[in-house]
């Protein structure tokens, strides 16, 4: 843990009441680094954070308030937008021209392609109308194990999903060094439910969702575009993913399963964890574990960590990756911290949590 | 429901006071057709069943005795045998002899080849080093949807494992009816912990597998040839099958995803729907859902159904075929009754429920 | 399980959406004495019954529908309300006229008093402004095992709350007898989520719920003066109740551990248990367990039974009682159609079932 | 957060494969102030600890070994010994001669009198004849709360039950201002399954205590009398509890329930508030929560804290505290911690969380 020299860093979040937004308080509160001097609302304007969050005191509390873009501008370095899909868009342009850099955990800044935002998201797409075709581009993807100097130098980080992070960063290594087959990669994906947010809804019920599992948005999930995009930046190729979500009975994690084929048929599980283990040596967040090992997502909950197992079918040439995420932290927020880290020139470990406690 | 006038058929349950043995005391306890005349264990020898499980008592209680193959046969039509893999092998042949009907629920009689057999359950073929390579060749494997006309002659139903069972059946129609490419199947099967079994281990206790989802058996898990060796004699061609299972921290329930490629690309979802739906017509334990509408394993909880439902992707000419079953009941004991009431000459359904209590 | 040869009985579900609605559905479909004729809904209006519930399918499918007095009443003996708090003190009138029987399972009719439910519910009744006191003291309040015969002749059948049945149950040998000290009862009672209905609400989502225990509703909560009332009657002393509800990470179940001091210094757990034997020795509902063994709420679920455990600390002449029952099924809609048995003259237990599946 | 300049202190850890053990691991890794030595245990002797626990990782490896006393002692400054019950008791003698400072998780010498352990751990009494009386009167209860000035000056800590530590925390201002009566005190306590240790049980597996609570231990649990020897201690008086313990369905987490009655009928649940809050108003560890608001165990998860909650009714004046810990953090090892800090002359707080991810 590095102490820095440079001035605390002034921090707004706007929609601090979800998950996403409770967790960047939790990483952020009592930072010396960085001083939260804004939170935003919708159901809770006017409340006391200590009040509603007992469980997560701030030192100094704070009222929440609505969302004021010059206050939140004149008074802010570094703005987490924390919100439904599609207003962060609505906002960011002001933001950006008054010299304040976007940390968006939404999906509005994630396709290069405004047209592709729009097919994809439709419904947001046909009540917004949105022109920032310019600001699409400009946006940096905010994986930093894939775009790291990039985003040294973003002025908006578009923060992945959670389903990205944990498809993309097993995949990496073997997309760019051509090492399996750009078609027919399968990834088989399980998720807790705190990936549906806090606002109540029937299907995300204890009564409802526990002691059971169950497939959901097959086929045409938003979030198979967004992989298909980068992984074709990776490999150079135009990949087509077959992406199936499902909903587990647990609150926090995530766990893809990715199904691929080796073009070349020697390469044992043991050669292929050792390409993952050299590409990722000097990366903080993400330990490859030995084959045989295969990772639970609660060897990562409340960490950013990512661990990534390997195996190999010999008889079918099929490479096996398995990569669990907490969802909410190297799936949202805390790879958002990690980008706050780097726009900020500091050690990208700081204040993100890196053990587990077990069990 | 029809009540029978056959005189009613003794039954012994040989491991009764496992998660199987417990399911098939429930099952058939109080019922007019059969009678539970032999409860044997191990653990358990000597006491009182009603003392043991005071939540499934029995009208008239009954010591849990030794296995003593003279009594079992000179009392029994029929016996289940719920017992550890191979220690079956070592009683079948006697109770044949002696002109009882078995119904297997562990995987010895599950390979139409001993030799096979051998060869995946190796621990237990070298300590036992087993010749009944005729009882193999008899033996009916006991998926009534696929075999039931044998079943109905057979002395030895071997009742398949839950994890084949909720992937052969979304498959059968599809490759029986050459609709599907035999090469590149995959099945990503999630399942709760009682497929585990009663007895303690560490990975299975809730302060370990709660809050938690995780591959195990990755390439080579025990199931994985047994659906290949069911698969192969559906379709008439050797098919190998990636099979990858995860633990879930519920305690009932499979859900298995299979991933194939259709062969001809301009069938629809749709067109798969009314494929299965036609196929199953008759069958009273299988719904297939309206396309779009994915099923949870709490929707078949305490259940002998089966709940399939079928996806196509456009783009890739992909079928995901998703199927859900109680692992306990139609994933075993369930099923075991199920081929019980085919020996014995009854309705199939009886004694098996076939709705669950919500939620 | 015997046939009637009565007529059909023609029943009626308002809120048949719910869980207890849905349980009712459950209890009462494909079953030879009772057809159900009407289902009405509020946010399901005009759906069909097997589309939203594919799990629960009716042999003919049913729209649900608005809630029409003169059409309920014209085709229904009895109704089923399982409506919101007031609603059903609103239609039970109309429907009282018109001589149809009325099984309520809202907290409108528990009081003979309509002073007190005003006292207790007091949002309910201040937009309502009842004056129906008369059917309140009409109304028998649906506890079998306490007023099974005037059950009987009952036109409004007040089906009690799930913590005052898991509550009054234990108790009653003891305060009918004189055994204990009426002053100082305390229990500490705990719940499953679903006892908090299908309405989306944040603090039962799994993401909040899961992973927790929490208390509610610390003195005052509504049916601490339910279970007086009925305490109070039983005794004919005037009774006050500590009770304290807690949210259990679970579906299903409650459990109420009941502290009160034994009368008699000299009573052993195993006279205790004793008189609780013999005092529900004829109940088809009431398991009493033999001392040292303690009930888990998974013993009774999917069921209609309570089971009643005892332990007595001589140190401090202190009875311990502690009894769990199904939440939905005893403590709702299953009593309710232990009522409606009652009511038509059929065996008690009918379509309710007494043993679950374990684990 | 206070870096020392003290020499880092030397730490081993007996018994470092357990759930305590793992805590005390994790707790303490990468701690500039503590270096771990040695980890010993049992089961997994001569296996590396980032093999075993790829989760929690130590930056240098260590090798799991035999306990070894001299080693031990000559490399050591503090020892925790993390044993089952009565195994301390045989080393500690040995350790406190060769000048090392013991925090023993065990029971072993929580009791003042070497007499009462003996009458409440019968089995372990029998085959140990331990004869320490000395080391019991000198041994310290380590609860900060409570005896802080003692254990600074301790040579062993014999660090508290965590049902001990959830009661006593609420109960001890009102016992030693003598606000309450101190007879009839009933503690309701709920705890989760990691209580129960790593070793594998039936009762403990997911598939057992899923969707299950039940009491267990009722009447004459050991922690009674643990409590009871502190409460008495506090309050002057001979204190007799009434203590139920129930297993709940989740990891981690203590909800203690109490019941008593005030001395004074007039204190309202603000002034009850009030006098938790002024008498814990210095420590670090604990949080009063305003009246209505009822903690959740998972507001402390993975933290080392206590909240305290209260309520009281005037119709019986009946005092209700309410109180979570993290049974493994605050109830076992984060308070061991605590203890080794007041030990070492370090802030209490180094090395502890204070705040939870939520959800």
């Amino acid at each position: 843990m590095a102490f820095s020299n440079l001035r605390q860093k002034k921090i707004s979040i706007l929609g601090s009441s979800g998950y996403g937004g409770m967790q960047l308080v939790r990483l952020l509160r009592n930072n010396p680094n960085y001083e939260i001097v804004n939170l935003c609302g919708q159901r809770t304007i006017g409340k006391y954070w200590n009040e509603l969050f007992p469980f997560l005191k701030l030192r100094t509390d704070k009222i929440i308030e609505e969302i004021n873009l010059d206050k939140i501008s004149d008074t802010s370095d570094y703005v987490f937008l924390s919100l439904p899909n599609g207003v962060a868009s609505t906002i960011v342009p002001d933001l950006i021209n008054k010299n304040v850099k976007i940390l968006d955990l939404s999906a509005d800044y994630r396709y290069k392609s405004l047209n592709k935002w729009n097919q994809v998201y439709v419904s947001e797409s046909t009540s917004l109308k949105r022109n920032d075709f310019q600001l699409c581009e400009q946006a940096v993807y905010g994986l930093p194990e894939i775009y790291r100097n990039e985003i040294k130098k973003a002025n908006i980080v578009s923060c992945p999903g959670c389903f990205p992070t944990a498809s993309l960063l097993p995949l990496q290594p073997f997309l760019k060094q051509g090492l399996i087959e750009t078609d027919g990669i399968i990834i088989d994906a399980k998720t807790g439910t705190s990936g549906g947010g806090r606002i109540p809804k029937e299907n995300l019920l204890l009564s409802e969702c526990s002691e059971s599992i169950s497939p959901y948005g097959v086929v045409g999930h938003r979030h198979t575009s967004e992989i298909e995009q980068i992984a074709s930046a990776i490999s150079g190729k135009d990949i087509q993913i077959q992406f199936t979500p499902h909903l587990v009975p647990m609150v926090r994690g995530i766990l893809s399963t990715v199904y691929c084929r080796l073009r070349d048929p020697g390469l044992t599980a043991e050669d292929c964890r050792i390409i993952l283990d050299t590409y990722y040596r000097n990366e903080s967040f993400i330990d490859v574990l030995n084959v045989g090992i295969y990772p639970s997502t609660k060897w990562v909950r409340n960490t950013n960590k990512a661990f990534i197992s390997v195996q190999v079918d010999k008889r079918t040439s099929r490479l096996i990756l398995m990569c669990v995420i907490d969802n909410l932290l190297k799936g949202q927020a805390g790879q958002a911290v990690q980008n706050l880290n780097i726009l900020s020139g500091l050690d990208e470990i700081f204040s993100l949590p890196e053990v587990t406690f077990f069990p």
